[in-house]
């Protein structure tokens, strides 16, 4: 499923950006005075293929939830059990990313896809699942939908292992499990694509994920770890100090190559980081948009762009997160955020927070008057 | 009415912003992970002096419009009649700001304060008008719903005079006439409030009105008029040259005096820069956020500001222009704008696309989870 989907990922259509040029030229506003959004409009035409693209309606967040090995090395003072309790937050409506999807009109879905503690909660389908236990998750199965309201939240059962393992000890996942949480990722996509989603924003969840993004923002684009490496949470200086080592020892341990994105995420990433990077690889496919949240996302980004290049232009970065290795990624992926308010709390929250700009940008190019059209004279 | 309005304005209430404080603490998330959020929220407690504060919903963008004597200099290569051509595509839903405010939820009330150009449109109660012919604007007599569309956009007849004089000649405008400008914003704050809106936001209109946005920002910060000055919708390199000097022969002329609020508008103001001054005050009066656009904004909160330094608690400032001057302004506001994305366009677009990042931050207040509530452990 990954490589044909690799495959499939193709260059931006020249023609559908220079009918977009040419028609922000005729909007009545002057000439580029929408900075930003004129050129993010642009790209999306030419992602779409069309012009104008269609309004990135039906967002769709998509939150992928692990737990981390490396916890043990003291790298966060959260409990590792707060990974499922924030699940069953997401899933009740309590956490900002609900309060942020509902203001932005966005459905939530969360994929259980490498939590340790087990989850108390049902799979939709029972039968379905226990006829393929060892298949590849079949999602529309798997999910469970919140009892009390059908069009909230969603959780997806694909938990690929209980948390990866300690990666400065030995790598965090083998290449297979890597591959099954990246391909989860593209399923995840390709449900919510088949369901009418017209934008992916990212989302994750994973008490110490800080720790493997840095990892993989080191490993792909090549700064230090001390670069890499952020807060997180907000740890204090000698749990920062262990971090940075603890990113360097596993960089050290693994030497992970950035040609081979599988390798680098068994080596250091995290299942929610794989998965990540899959839901970018399916957006990119099917030619939809995917806005990217914070340190957690363009780390996955990183590995998204190294399966495929063209993955970046199906990219939106949504603002920049308080990580200095969001900075360090986003300057790699030659992507600017649009929102930069020091975010550092993951989930998608950025992401939507970014989301009515970018269907701004879209809607300009659907609904404004030409001057022609307007009888406004031009300079 | 200006005077009253002043020295109602009050500073923000402690008392609800500790309560908000602790209420961020208690949140589902780490602590300051919403970044220049929380601020945001507790300032906006502050000034509602209850926590939560309420939602800034049923937001309204009132668009100020006014032409400019200085246009006789060549400062801007468009024609002084698009003024009065952008107002008719402002009350068919054309332009930018029409797009975004639809995507926000937001009503749009043009009000000619100051356009040469006649309009071609008829006062929705002509007898009510004709009764006080010399009186201050009866706005509710004198709005002229869109025909098409009675939630559509309004228009508010509240011409003080046909544009202002050329300030490199002679004063804009008389100090009555600045007074009348500021009185109306103060009246639209009033009625836009009195009508149920939460929040307001700024827009503008004026071929030619970053001219006196430069010369209000370098009178009222100190700044050089090189600082000062900008492109505006894109000028060339010798309009750019030629808009400097007059800005600076403007200053050198009449020497405005930043403690005479009034007098600077007059002297190098313009009367929508007036009237918007007057809508700050008016809302801040009021205890309602209002949320600044671009430079012609700015450059009118700092006369705001000057009026009544308290009124600056009742900012939020939208985005950073791509004028220098409005750079220049925010910092001597010491406001850090939500979004920069190099607009450059005013109606209000900046602002209305900040407004879901201020809806966003209070709305957190009002509906996430505490730790306790959630049964989420904390570090």
């Amino acid at each position: 499923m990954l490589e044909p989907t690799v495959a499939a990922i193709r260059p931006l259509d020249e023609a559908a950006m220079a009918a977009a040029r040419e028609l922000q030229g005729r909007l009545t506003k002057p000439a580029g005075s929408l900075g930003a959004l004129e050129p993010l409009s642009v790209r999306l035409a030419g992602l779409a293929g069309t012009c104008p693209p269609p309004l990135p309606d039906r967002a769709a967040v998509a939150i992928f939830a692990g737990d981390h090995g490396v916890h043990a090395q003291g790298v966060t003072p959260w409990p590792q059990e707060v990974t499922a309790q924030m699940i069953g937050n997401f899933l009740a409506g309590g956490a900002v990313v609900n309060t942020f999807a509902r203001q932005a009109g966005a459905s939530v879905t969360v994929v259980d896809v490498g939590v340790a503690t087990p989850l108390s909660v049902t799979p939709a389908d029972p039968a379905a699942r226990a006829a393929d236990p060892v298949g590849p998750p079949v999602l529309s199965a798997d999910v469970v939908a919140t009892p009390a309201d059908p069009d909230g939240p969603r959780l997806v059962m694909a938990n690929v292992r209980a948390g990866t393992r300690d990666m400065t000890v030995t790598a965090a996942l083998t290449r297979d499990e890597a591959r099954a949480a990246v391909e989860t990722g593209i399923r995840v996509a390709d449900e919510l694509i088949a369901d009418g989603a017209g934008i992916l924003l990212t989302g994750d969840m994973g008490i110490g994920n800080t720790t493997p993004a840095a990892a993989l923002v080191a490993a792909f684009t090549g700064v230090d770890a001390a670069e890499a490496t952020g807060r997180g949470t907000g740890v204090d200086d000698g749990t920062y100090a262990r971090k940075v080592e603890v990113v360097r020892a596993a960089l050290a341990r693994h030497a992970p190559d950035p040609a081979d994105p599988l390798g680098v995420l068994a080596a250091v990433g995290g299942l929610e980081h794989a998965a990540l990077a899959g839901l970018i690889l399916g957006a990119a496919a099917r030619r939809v948009p995917v806005l990217l949240d914070g340190v957690i996302a363009v780390s996955a980004a990183l590995a998204a762009a190294a399966f495929a290049p063209d993955a970046v232009d199906a990219m939106v970065a949504g603002h920049r997160s308080a990580e200095p290795g969001a900075t360090a990624a986003l300057r790699h992926l030659g992507l600017d955020p649009l929102i930069d308010l020091g975010l550092r709390l993951g989930e998608g929250t950025g992401a939507l927070l970014a989301l009515p700009v970018v269907t701004g940008a879209v809607r300009v190019l659907h609904e404004v008057a030409t001057f022609d059209s307007a009888g406004v004279a031009e300079k």
